[in-house]
């Protein structure tokens, strides 16, 4: 097979957005992303009357060969469920033991990350911001602004692989709420694990 | 060993600058890089009178460890020596087939690429753009701007490693010079390889 070539990519430092010829968006609605909500009645309000993007990514769809890199966007709107931010479905990597890092590009918002023993670590970010996520943790980008899209620039190992259908089944140990001017983070009542 | 823990650090968006309790500056002056430009006398008439800072650089030290990611900035001053721009060393990684991406925060530069086999590839990288550099090219950074610095947030894989040595003994095979109001790419009349 013919190796990679370079490639130059633009990702709009506002919007996170890359033109549809060199990345293909993927977009989650609500109505895709109900049950990772805690507060359902407010899911379902929501849903009554409107669909809402929740959050979007341009990814490359980079080979998935080890020692490659895949890059891309990540793009999470200002909004909320109940008292619960607007966020990502969160995933581990198939691959367990393989970081990322995030650079934020635009917002406010929290990477919150927890390990399968039950560890857990989060972190707010801002603009000019670099996270780095440990290998081992899943992780989930949370908007924490009412107003400002947060967006982040990521890279990780290209045969990471993703593992959304453990966070699926559990839910993440902690929620992020809106909690007076601030956040708080709480125990997730629903979660499921052992 | 205890596993790695999230981290934020914070890279400015202009200037790429880390505080430094986060991350450490590696600092490259005109003296010790002198025998990369072409024009060794107009590095040698610079010299006479100065030793002006050419690129730093921000590492975290990550710990060189497979399935983990090391970031940072790197940060080309604009200047040239001759017509030819400042720039940084370039190196192949020692894990040779291993990826990188640059994601680029202010300014105007290119990226250099050459595989062993004598491949040659470039691009130009300006504000909000990322690049992307394959496994087993060797890379380089150019400040391709008079006046403004180049600064670029950068993921490699942890164990990559970096071989210097080889792009110090051969060369690049092609320089960037100014060519009237912009840049030419063209021969190295030096490239010392087989």
């Amino acid at each position: 097979m013919k190796d990679m070539l370079s490639k130059v990519i633009a990702f709009d430092m506002q919007t996170g957005k890359a033109p549809i010829e060199d990345a293909q968006p993927l977009k989650r609605n609500l109505s895709g992303l109900k049950k990772i909500f805690s507060d359902q009645d407010a899911a379902q309000m929501i849903l009554s009357k409107d669909d809402p993007l929740v959050y979007e990514f341009y990814d490359l769809h980079m080979p998935e060969k080890e020692g490659d890199l895949a890059f891309g966007s990540s793009i999470v709107y200002p909004g909320k469920v109940g008292q619960e931010y607007y966020m990502t479905k969160g995933h581990f990597h198939t691959i367990l033991d393989t970081a990322e890092v995030y650079y934020c590009l635009n917002g406010h918002g929290m990477m919150m990350m927890e390990s399968p023993e039950g560890d857990v670590e989060y972190q707010e970010m801002k603009l000019g911001q670099a996270v780095y996520v440990p290998g081992r943790y899943a992780h989930r980008s949370i908007n924490l602004s009412n107003t400002e899209t947060l967006v982040t620039f990521f890279v990780f190992r290209a045969d990471a692989g993703h593992n959304y259908g453990t966070v699926e089944e559990r839910g993440f140990r902690k929620l992020v709420v809106a909690d007076g001017d601030g956040y708080a983070v709480v125990d997730n009542p629903n979660w499921a694990g052992a």
